[in-house]
């Protein structure tokens, strides 16, 4: 990545680089995917799909409401952005395969920007196994993103949200609340970030969900998964009502770790219930893009996968049996 | 298409029907289908894909951009949105599948503008022949909607851009110059604008792009195709440079017709050549969506293909011979 020629115009601005420069130069970062027979260049891509069937989801970022770019460089925003669509596939149980990248931006915008973003995105992209595809460039007045992603099954059944079965078990691959507690540290301008911290905020900024874990689960016989984006509360209610169960979650499976305790501490407004603020963060806190699935209850779970809870006949979402008093999960539009 | 119910708060704002209503009341709208095997609602949609590859573009549309709020209805909107990626598809010699739509707006929007989108959107995805199965919601100041397509080559070999060879006669199917024409209308004010003319500013704002001629170019053995966005010239051009040829157009067959004419006349600012303005409508006027494309000289062409020109060894695009004068094509961030 960026050890390829330099496209003219790199040092200057999107306008100067103009739209063909912008593409050259992003193209040129991007790794190209095993599956992927039309990249980058033509009027569409196209993309093996070995099952028989392609896995496919979008999501859309906005500058000021996904990321702010005085808190996230824009490598850290290329790799937020990739990683957000390839949890995506992986909560389906396949494995990535391809990605497109649409970005509309000012033209006053440094191109070296551009590029570092693209660097991230393909970062992101190679860590899941994906190839840069397509895309699309356009003028903006706030930096938008949108990312596509393509999946294969590898002749699975995909893993939805509507299989979990009373009596199975909920576990989680990947950390619960990191981001939300580093988006806390953000927001109260705790500057420097202490050194122990530091994962936090890399967690708000940088996700890393574990992308394998999903076609592992899948494997193991998950009978729902989910990508946590909105909460583990809200995303094990979007699962509990697409299967028409209960879940169940046990508290002393979440208590929160030594860094969410010492972000909890370190906020200036806070002084009370510090384990309160860490616990909530565990149970509400968005994007973290972990993974949340359920299993049979004989599994044999590999040691990522934490088990938390439990499936109910029933519906909803409950703690320790009772109903969670907190905040929800992340509703936008509200 | 909004025959089924309503969901509760399709009167109010987005704020008022909140992110799970939106989605609600979008689904509602929207076609399923035919080889959609899990449509929206879940982390990821998964789409059959029957020739083993699946053919994906993107395309982003941004308020004040690409589209206005004030020269479009919401649901003409949805078309032009639906229609820039469908074509993109269809450019490959590929079928239509699904559909994934990204829509971010400020909350103050009224929800039935949203709906209203909605229903353009499906209307176009479904005489393309799609089901629209996935997409984000995100809350921005500026209207953003990001459209993946997905498309199905029925076993053929994808028609690229870099397949012209010296010989092939070159065709276009639908439109040349009509959308732009739309435009300089909307721009001078005309208003209203004469019945006569009113096709030319429908093309603008609700393009409608010969899909099914892009399967037909490929079944009749197109070496080269390619969506016209950018304007006729312009992209012809990217033909050219990708496959490595020259392309002569012949402005006999790209005389502009009685509309792009009375077109011209009906500009306040216009008074002495009317014949180039529309002329350069037809040579360069980007987003119509109409196809070019590259076919062995003994080709027959289906009545909908009209021969504008051919393609002989060297490189660039002329006009009769020579270089075109004009200002060329469409670029962004200049």
């Amino acid at each position: 990545m960026g050890g390829g020629g330099e496209i003219a115009g790199e040092d200057g601005s999107l306008a100067d680089l103009g739209e063909w420069g912008l593409i050259a130069a992003l193209k040129a970062r991007m790794p190209a995917g095993a599956l992927t027979s039309v990249g980058i260049g033509d009027d569409s891509a196209v993309v093996a799909t070995p099952s028989g069937s392609v896995v496919v989801a979008v999501d859309l970022l906005i500058e000021g409401r996904h990321f702010r770019r005085d808190w996230s460089s824009a490598y850290d925003i290329g790799v937020k952005a990739a990683a957000r669509s390839l949890a995506d596939i992986a909560a389906m149980g396949a494995v990535n395969t391809a990605l497109l990248v649409a970005l509309a931006a000012s033209g006053t915008l440094p191109a070296r920007w551009a590029t570092e973003l693209a660097e991230g995105l393909a970062l992101e992209a190679t860590r899941a196994g994906a190839g840069v595809v397509g895309g699309d460039t356009a003028r903006a007045d706030a930096v938008t993103l949108s990312v596509t992603a393509l999946g294969d099954l590898e002749n699975r059944h995909p893993v939805l949200r509507s299989g979990a079965r009373p009596g199975d078990v909920i576990a989680v691959a990947g950390p619960l609340g990191h981001a939300a507690a580093g988006l806390a540290l953000l927001m109260a301008g705790v500057i420097p970030v202490p050194p122990a911290l530091s994962s936090l905020v890399a967690a708000q900024v940088r996700p890393a969900p574990p992308y394998d874990a999903g076609p592992e689960a899948a494997r193991l016989g998950a009978t729902a998964m989910i990508d946590i984006s909105d909460g583990l509360l809200a995303d094990l209610g979007h699962v509990a009502a697409a299967s028409g169960v209960q879940i169940n979650v046990n508290s002393s499976r979440l208590a929160p770790g030594t860094a969410l305790r010492e972000a909890a501490a370190s906020l200036p407004t806070s002084s009370e219930n510090l384990a309160a603020i860490a616990q909530e963060w565990v149970l509400t806190g968005g994007e973290d893009h972990s993974l949340a699935a359920a299993f049979p209850p004989d599994t044999m779970l590999p040691a990522r996968w934490r088990m938390i809870g439990e499936v109910l006949p029933g519906e909803g979402v409950t703690v320790d049996g009772a109903p969670h008093a907190g905040p929800g999960g992340w509703q936008h539009f509200r």
